[in-house]
């Protein structure tokens, strides 16, 4: 799947808000898919686990998961199965994201259980000694979230360049190959254009485009910044 | 929601088995729809999320979700949302399986969510004084599990009936109206009947169902035994 | 143990503050002791784990840990175990604190080892339904904590009194022997008197003692207020 | 404290055995600081937090703590503070022990709060590619427990030397200078003579000494097997 997505690469994390969830889900779906038909910039959504399926169904750009667990199929009542979210047309799944942080145990064992079922891990790191380690358990893509744009809501454009560069030479030290996108500091196109320009591949945003007033204005400028 | 069941319900756990995964939701859920419609005895199902939707589309009975979180929307990646299980069709949720135990404040929020959302209750408790607690917190129904049928293996129907009409007093002190399921110790049609003689007013089940060559008639007998 | 504690009692929790920390334990738990010589007023401090021998062995008043784990001897790396606090001089433990809060089941099950080792239990609770599950579950002693007085920093003497009359009437209801603190809202002396007058039997209390300019001078005026 | 341990390690982790809990804590430091003294082979004890102080005052050989929290001092009733474990005597702690998992972000902040109190971090890893992102995280000694030494019961110097050398390999390249134990597979003296032979710096080991009928024997045979 991974080796199909060519350039850069724009996720957008649904979380959990009232404005992705729904009717809304299927809806901002096809507003990203618009925006892929119209640029070929690679859209990815990842919804809530209800709203997956559906979503799946009615788009043709990549889906996934905010979250599967390390189970394989068994008595788990309430945990996430990579094998049901793949059925309902996941082809990736997000790991570790800061609102749902996981043992390292369980980052592992997920990174594993994705590969095995051919699906797309991006495991989301919240700063950069964080962001090596998981670099070395070898998952398909990291989402570097570096705290300096998070706490202090400084976008990537205005941020010191070493922020997003230092994280990447120490994330390469150890993986060459892992797919970077930036998963924090993206509020306009200025900040997707300097995050790829530093050297990520892509981006991960949430609140910036599912709480925007209009999300397929935002994710075209994404879109069209990243192609510049 | 609740307040149209009326008398004895099966609750079939789809939990995360493969028998129950992708296509074999909706297939599993079309069996236990054709027992209730034969019989007229509530069958309900708890599938996985990413199933949940097209469970709750292709069958008339009560669909549940297996756990939801005690968040209200909002930025909470990797996150079950009542309001996002409810769009999908549940009209209820499990609570506290013993395979996905929560916090007692949790288990208390996630109750007065789900009363918000117009949504039943089941909430797991795995043993007696436990299921006291959880009647304290006045959910709709709570499935009982009492340690000699879970530990043992013996049926309800080959153990002592105070292992059940134990349990039941005690929670009656506290709740006269929660409903109460009987959530271990029933693999044949003879342990349902013996679960409602003894004050019970329906059954949480699983594997016993899931995993049999022939859930069809599995549920059949259940339901079959379910009205003696 | 806890029949010998007659009147009300101070519950002193030294939480992980600098200020109760290293040889401050010891210090703060001898300026508790010396109200308690003074007064007769019983006063319990509930340090951290690693100076609780050191406290124990220094003074002459019940000493609590913060948290005990469900676990009996075993192999439970990085655990606490009640057989552990016991033997280091701890006459009981809080439980569930909004700090640390537990799994529903776990707080059940470290009730009864507590009372199989001989220990009293505090289990805290964080709003009034919350605190009938935890009555139900039969602990010695229960800390309210109405959520009116911690999110508004409205001390007790100034609130409504049914803010607490009205938890330890729905906690009577399923159990009329357990003791009750006040475990919010307790700034001044006048909080003290007003959290006995209105139907607790104590206060559970920390860093306005703990981080207070002179303890001693905090402390001396609670016990004096539980007098009138 | 770290560049004063020359040659081999030996870490005895107490665990929550009754063997080592109480006044057996003390008994049987002495019995590790009678092998120390006797043969100058380091030998540490990682007791319960109850008994830290008591055991680090007892003895002259280092102490370790089982875990600590990721916390700064402040409101975390029932926490782990470094700053308390370190005023008891510890000079490091375990982190991350397979009976004690933590999240990847806290793992981290962990090492980072040990390394700004001058303690020393033993984070254990429960399979190569674990050991890997833990030593990416640079912690002070890195516990490696490869999997087949665990799961099989077969000690390591009956198990294919490659099950050491391939996780110490992969550690080495993205850290050269951690030290690595081996936390697994340790029966008799020749395991630890295997061990080192194969690479590592010491051992960890718990139940092998803990609940032998004679731990003095057992501690004095493993350091004579390590000057080997």
């Amino acid at each position: 799947m991974l080796e199909k997505i060519k350039g850069p690469i724009i996720i957008v994390n649904y979380k959990t808000y009232l404005e992705s969830t729904g009717k809304n889900a299927v809806e901002l779906a096809k507003k990203a898919e618009k925006v892929y038909k119209e640029t070929k910039v690679y859209v990815g959504v990842a919804p809530q686990l209800a709203e997956l399926a559906e979503v799946a169904k009615s788009v043709a750009i990549p889906v996934f998961a905010q979250h599967v667990d390390p189970m394989k199929p068994g008595g788990y009542t309430g945990h996430v199965l990579a094998d049901s979210v793949k059925a309902a047309g996941a082809i990736g799944t997000l790991v570790n994201h800061s609102e749902r942080q996981l043992k390292l145990s369980d980052i592992e064992q997920i990174i594993k259980i994705a590969r095995e079922h051919d699906m797309v891990s991006v495991v989301c790191a919240n700063n950069p000694r964080v962001s090596v380690a998981v670099a070395a358990l070898e998952p398909d893509m990291i989402a570097i979230e570096p705290p300096e744009l998070i706490g202090s809501g400084i976008p990537v454009s205005k941020a010191q360049p070493d922020v997003i560069t230092g994280t990447i030479k120490l994330v390469r030290e150890v993986n060459k190959k892992v797919v970077i996108l930036c998963g924090a500091g993206i509020s306009h196109g200025e900040d997707v254009a300097a995050a790829l320009k530093l050297g990520t591949q892509g981006v991960l945003v949430a609140s910036g485009i599912v709480k925007a007033k209009d999300p397929y204005a935002i994710i075209r400028e994404f879109a069209d910044a990243s192609l510049k």
